[in-house]
């Protein structure tokens, strides 16, 4: 064995421990999405992310990392269906090695889309969208990116999937929070709206810290090595856009709304790190923090607009994935540096660095074909849905909560015993 | 240095991570364990798994890694007592690398084990198993299959221990089961039974997917290095076991209750994970999609079973490890591929890939003694202690709970406060 | 590339995955912290964590790691501010993972230093606090013990930081405690004390568990490198030790008091691991059980000595990080071992090898000189804080909970709701 076999060893070492990483993210999702709404539901929500994970496992397996990866043209690939090579390493990643980071990825970017979902969607709806978002909506937009497809072939940067992966989920999010309409008791008749507060800070505050965790192996392993050391540089870029985001967000909601309050707060991190994920490998730390803080502020406002739009989004995941998603995408034409471009042999320069507006208008490209392919498939999916199953509950089973309705008992027995529909109200306040 | 060297020091790198996943599995029982049963003994039971962690490792460090791996006979291994080598490598992993390896999955079948004393078994008990589990029981199973023992050279196949971490520990908890009782209130007079329902199912959720990482290291680090990038492999057939079990489990108690269980469907995934622990290296990923959807039907029908024979296993421990563990082993001499096998240089072909029933045998004796061995011990053990100080804690101490009775306080003292014991029975649905 | 370079790719690794590691610790801060305190202050305590590792990640990255690493001289260092160095790897760390690393540590502390702020200190004051202490406080002392300041050319041996990080923060966290002075409810008239409940052991319980799994990294990633596998040996210390100082606490707390309380013997485990932080690649196994069991030992009384001195320390911070902390720092001029200490070319044998009291000198040195001067600039610090804009929030804030009086909404509204300040008051009982 040579010396670089042995590098290959150990970049296969790192992007499996990576993967592993990104898996954590779905228990960070978990306690998010639980954390931020009401306890009625909250069993439904921890479990159907396990079994959805599992649903995105298979499917991914059967036929979405196919549609990624193989061979196929510009669109699609269309071999490597129901995955089964596990041949050793030839002078790059084992490919096993490659599916188990790929699939993760994709079950992030699943766990994102049903944040959409939350506190309203039938439990079957959860199960067939899990198997045409992981067969067809995030393969294909992940096959335009990363798997040599068309905007590949344009020169498309996207370090870690800021849109790949999230603004993809984001995207097939809007379409199911436009379809399901908002929950009961959201908006008033007079167009204002209440704030139905999540029932558990800590839940989301350690759901955050474990997707900030789960990020440095998302970021990270995403060099695909341990070449130069330089999966260190992205571990720091990742952390400062994090902490960026989370002061930018707080400092911002604060000086908004007279309180520094806690989800918002949050949310700043999440968007730090959403931000960052395009460019952790491409811009310097200055860069890194600009673009958290950018996140932060931005995220705050995201969410103030969709609700005054009236789409009611749980878990802010539009504001986070998406809004910020967008501008995570955009910012690496901004930002992105010539010297670590060339370095990694993958990049071009942004519009601060001498690039013009050349990547600038690439990655806007890749932000408009991919947001618009995801909302566009999934709003008619979830459309037929609509009329042929229904996707929401009844308003009988959504007052009762999910965790009655679609699964037979409270995911909290014994606390809910305690409590009446007075009190949930109760737990309510006016924006 | 050479490179060979080198590939060493990977090797025991990726086993030291392994090491630290394993050990994070504790935190996931903790949650699962917990969340399963009533926020009286929630307290208790996270108090309990800490400190019995804590026995296990100096107990094993005393004398159990010297009952498998010292030099020894076929029964037991005899030197190596209060560990203490800390030579560095020499060619293979270096000893302080492998014992906190190992040490971690004797933890793991520790706690598994004292899945079956929850909610009802006195303080003083867990104290005194912990030291008798993690000196003997596990030990010896260990060194028949892991350590050079009988079984060992007999061929049995376990990769990372369907047999000697799940079985044994689930036969200790059998054992447990059956000498303390089912707990009050569990069957009723007339022979039906209540679900005395676990009071947080977020918990629950979070810690199958605690559960699930750290089982990426428990069979991933079973390969003990980095070689070909197998490692990669392996992962990727726990994913797709762990999520088909998590499908099949929640497809089945659907189609049979009518509800989509989340507590049910979360051991599916456990289920899945258990059945490809012995054969995650052994099988094509195709085979790990039926193996992990086996486990997750079994799992469902064997948890009706042993409640329909008044057996009360608050966690499912029983049917998650010990059932299902038997069938991982089994399976393991069905579906072993012998070009893998021959590949990784420790392996014989399955029925279904023209290996005959020789594998399949040598599964069924270790399944056999190594379950009889850990079950007949445990027994006598428990039952010893029963006559002496009694397992079981008073009528009055159980239904306090055993934060109160054990410890002294609640585990949630604010929310205990507002309960009485009518909501607690309240929160009991009759099956 | 030559197979020398290779190794330094692999320390860079695991240098990398120690600091996601060290970063997961403040995931166990948010869980021990919210779960020892009450349910009104949860989601303050957990969204305050978040944005002051925000704080924390960009101060240190503008002044704080330079004031450490930079050029300077024996008190500090003077370069090397707003961080930018991308540069590839040159026979030794990246410097962007050394980086990472080292501002996951500068986390850890500032979070022990929040400890004592707990329950009743303004959130402008955290924000305040968490610039000065990552700017100046602990860079300094880390200068002086790891920087090549003046403690590291007297020779003092501290591992991964029982007085860099543990101390440190703890001294900071007795200079709030003793200015902020008790909460309400927590001494009575007649001098006796109150044992405010933390309102969730599973919580703390997680908690320590995550910790547990954290230090890992702390303590074996700070070997800087796989070389020898030296890691494993680092690994099963931190094991033993964290282990030995779980049962230590249960059982002296067990004996002292009648009953095993679960929060003491957490505390118990943690008290093992800060104490062998400065020792684990010191000292023998045996030593490691030897120092861990004192540690968990002293815990139980340093709790109990705090209490009776009226200092207010809701989740034992100066118990656990101080004086837990010092007992680590000595305990290697004791036990450190000649061979061990010269085989990785830094150390000195302790008294208990031949190494007379010298090196208990050193370490004694500099627990009183870091201590000194943690405390005192935390001191004035404060001080003037509290004198300029006030420490603590009005009795009528404390009262009705820092959630609602920092944040504007309950971390557990639904919960929250049901309770009225009876009940609350209820949850205590009188030591």
């Amino acid at each position: 064995m040579d010396v670089g076999a042995v590098v290959v060893l150990m970049d296969n070492l790192w992007v499996s421990i990576g993967a592993i990483l990104v898996f954590f993210m779905i228990g960070g999702f978990i306690l998010l999405e639980a954390g931020s709404t009401r306890m009625k539901n909250a069993g439904h929500i921890a479990g159907k992310t396990i079994f959805t994970a599992g649903i995105g496992s298979l499917v991914f397996w059967a036929v979405g990392y196919g549609f990624i990866y193989g061979e196929g043209n510009a669109f699609i690939g269309l071999s490597n269906f129901f995955y089964g090579d596990y041949s050793a390493t030839d002078g790059s990643l084992t490919p096993a090695v490659d599916f188990t980071f790929q699939v993760m990825f994709a079950l992030v970017s699943l766990t994102i889309a049903f944040g959409g979902f939350a506190e309203r969607a039938k439990l079957s709806v959860y199960v067939i969208f899990a198997v045409v978002f992981s067969a067809i909506i995030y393969p294909i937009v992940a096959h335009w990116v990363w798997g040599g497809g068309w905007l590949a072939e344009h020169g498309k940067q996207d370090f870690a999937g800021s849109t790949v992966v999230h603004l993809t989920g984001a995207m097939a999010a809007l379409a199911a929070t436009m379809i399901l309409k908002p929950r009961i008791g959201k908006y008033n008749k007079d167009g204002s709206s209440n704030n139905l507060l999540g029932h558990n800070q800590v839940y989301t505050a350690l759901g955050v810290l474990i997707l900030w965790v789960g990020w440095f192996g998302f970021n990270g392993a995403s060099t695909f090595g341990v070449a130069d050391g330089f999966l260190g540089f992205v571990l720091l870029n990742t952390q400062l856009a994090a902490g960026a985001g989370a002061i930018a967000a707080m400092f911002t909601v604060w000086a908004v709304t007279g309180k520094a309050e806690v989800p918002t707060t949050l949310n700043g991190a999440l968007a730090g790190l959403v931000a960052i994920t395009a460019s952790c490998g491409f811009v310097e730390p200055w860069a890194a923090v600009v673009i958290g803080i950018v996140g932060g502020v931005m995220v705050v406002f995201s969410m103030k607009l969709f609700d005054r739009m009236k789409i009611d989004d749980p878990i802010a995941a539009l504001s986070v994935h998406g809004t910020v998603g967008v501008w995570g995408t955009l910012s690496n034409g901004l930002f992105a540096v010539p010297a670590l471009s060339t370095d990694i042999e993958w990049g071009q320069a942004g519009l601060f660095y001498g690039g013009g507006f050349t990547q600038l208008g690439i990655q806007a490209l890749g932000v408009v074909a991919s947001g618009a392919f995801a909302f566009a498939v999934s709003f008619i999916v979830l459309k037929v849905l609509d009329m042929v199953i229904g996707l929401r509950v009844s308003e009988e089973e959504e007052i009762m909560g999910l965790d009655i309705s679609e699964h037979g008992s409270y995911g909290y027995p014994e606390q809910i015993a305690i409590e009446d529909t007075k009190l949930t109200t109760a737990a309510t306040t006016q924006n």
